[in-house]
């Protein structure tokens, strides 16, 4: 059904604040850990996606109305700072989701006000930064995100994220991870939000080299290319009145006393 | 597993405003929309359910942090002024339900703040309010809230509500309604959010009688008694650390720079 | 991710035998209904796509082994003779689906051997055939199943299936249907099972020219498209002992006393 | 919404053959596996169950059409002779499910028949017997079978069960463990199938002495609990022709070519 589509583009926004105050973060990405991520998306997506960037500092965050309705798809990576994104761009985001705008959220992002305000619940979890080994298992074998990676795939150091994890039980469960402390993370979970397709997954932090592991990459270019929405335009849902028999001619809302 | 249990505390909620300014509303509900569904919840569970009443117009609308606390489930219906409700009930509704404390959402009430909220989506839909028939239908026979009521359930007239909802897929789809325009729609849905449960319902509506409906009526008593948790107390889902080995002492968070 | 793939190997399995022996149904369909949902495929995917058919009567019912293989997905409409359908290739069907064949069931083929193993309830349903009109509503409006189709479809007549339909919850709902005599139906549904695809698809029948009607001929071949593994090679699920660390090296089960 | 209930009656059939031929296992379960099983759901249920027991040699596995009648909840442990179950008593089995009849399947029970039967798929995994520590998280808090255990459930040594497991994704999933090797598994899972409830728990292995764990029998008890069925009467799925308007009743198929 892809044949001939025009390419993919995608914005990889980055909060790119830890690159810049600790050393040991800006040696493992020195370009930022948002470069590191589009190059990912770009090793397998190739010429079939066009990639940028945006972060925090930029102006309006990077997210400006005119380039997210040229986007097909945001990554999003936040930790320390996701009170300074403004709830002014938040809402943007919420509403572009909602008309078919893709979005895959990344690790930490599981905190993000727009991840928090699409799921409705706190997003919270347990964690632990102590080298812990994570295993990323398969448990949907269909999937074409889990298309091209091992199973299980083997990231050797990582920040633990564990259950319970609180978000609403995702619409398919992809990947579950375990690490080698015993806990165990729902890693790699979809959800269908409005026209939008969302993606989350939990690999991937500032202080491990986890974006520039081959399968991590590999599933963020597969999960890029999946949350694509596959609907011809944006479109906002919207409540509409029909009368009997026109199904296709719906009016606007003129309020709860209006007949 | 409910054996012995302490009667369920039921707070119906109700906007109370369609009965003060249209007569033809006053007539159906002659003591208010909230006293004819409170009506119909304790004819279902006798003596295991005490159930009170409050209204937009009260203090606090009714529900202050104390009554919550002692809230096991709450039902709502809004509908001409869902703008009204003060968004610091909101907050504190979203988190009594997070933290464990049953939601059922009648009707009108998808579009009310704390379902939205709740859901992260816009919860439109299509509608109609021209006496159709509905009919409901069970889809999930093994369900307890559709016990004990025809298949289908014969609503002589109704407002019309169609597809799309823009909700997410819910955990469990339990009745579609037909109208006689020949629209469907998904009204009868669960969601578990946070540690509480929540059962939207649709039929209902203020020109009508359909809350003095019996099997109406018996799906509600049902809803209630289902959105009750089995959960010994209320708790906030948290982000916590924790250390390798130490599965149950979880540490507040300190924040994002902090080691 | 489908871009540069060889052509989707598609095969329309057709019971053929209304059309021999009653008139009104070979006036309908003068090729056979195969043909009929053959050409609806290649009318929508073009050259992306190889269709060919295979019947009841031919040899192996046209489903051998080797043909099996060299299908990705197989499209499937029976209904007065589900019980001729050999045992011996319901069990190969089964295993290729499990390994990874796509697999379309329309209509009638709820009842057929091959969906009732793999959903492992009655697939029983309530039904009519009084020429009522069917509306086919979009409840998913990002599935790529759902995409180029008018909301609702309307198809002016059809025989009726309503609810309760004894299958598993679906995996994705993207369909409801209402019919004239308020009905409801559960009509577009997807299942993943082992490594393989299902999609079900409820309008047509063979009294009526429903295969004729575009919108229905796009659902399916969008069905189709959707149902293609997207892994490199079919495999059976396997139970596989692993050594501790031997995460990808499994050995064959040999018994329950064996250690 | 149980109060005044009868006694749930429960059946816990044991293949019974490990403990005659493992002098290990008869050593850890002296009175056989299943009696173990009974009297951990007599521990939390108390007088509202009354358990007894059924085994492999019994005649007709002690599974008559009789006694299945009068069975709420029927708990499965079969291993090492699942193929010397009669296909027979597995129709038997199955269709009871389907008409209403809750079903808990433990440990090696997913490659049973009837497990297998229901789900449609090869119900495989890996698997390995090392003395792995087994680790138990909640994933759905909300659920009556998560009530009274901790987070996790700590089990010393157990049998490894790994992903992937080749089932349905389940309508719920609450728990997924964790092993020592690092394997994780959806060790938790419910399925509604017709009329029926289904829970799968995969704790439990016959060479450690998982069936005397407190969380464990807990987590069986309450599984068999919620299993049991909400409807007044066991009712077989069927297929039926209705008549516009006559929506309750409904006549028996006549076959595909009478009208």
């Amino acid at each position: 059904m892809n044949s001939g589509r025009s390419p993919l583009r995608v914005v990889v926004w980055g909060e790119a604040r830890h690159e810049k105050v600790e050393p040991k973060v800006a040696a493992i990405y020195p370009d930022g850990m948002h470069h590191t991520i589009k190059a990912g998306i770009e090793e397998y997506l190739g010429d079939s996606a066009t990639v940028t960037t945006a972060t925090l500092d930029d102006p309006e965050h990077g997210l400006s109305e005119a380039r997210l309705q040229g986007t097909d798809v945001l990554v999003w990576w936040g930790h320390m700072a996701h009170d300074q994104v403004a709830d002014a761009v938040v809402e943007r985001l919420h509403r572009q989701v909602l008309d078919g705008m893709g979005l895959v959220v990344l690790h930490s992002g599981h905190w993000s006000k727009i991840f928090v305000k699409l799921m409705g619940t706190t997003c919270t979890l347990r964690w632990r930064s102590e080298h812990d080994r994570e295993l990323i298992w398969t448990v949907d074998p269909t999937h074409p995100i889990a298309q091209g990676v091992p199973h299980p795939i083997i990231i050797p150091e990582q920040e633990m994220y564990g259950e319970q994890f609180d978000i609403p039980a995702p619409d398919e469960l992809i990947f579950i991870s375990s690490f080698s402390g015993g806990e165990v993370f729902r890693s790699g979970c979809t959800f269908r939000r409005g026209n939008g397709r969302i993606f989350y997954f939990s690999p991937g932090d500032q202080d491990y080299p986890v974006y520039h592991h081959p399968d991590v990459r590999r599933v963020i270019a597969n999960g890029v290319a999946w949350a694509r929405s596959d609907r011809a335009a944006r479109e906002t849902p919207t409540l509409l009145r029909y009368d009997t028999g026109a199904f296709y001619s719906g009016q606007g809302y003129a309020g709860a006393l209006v007949r």
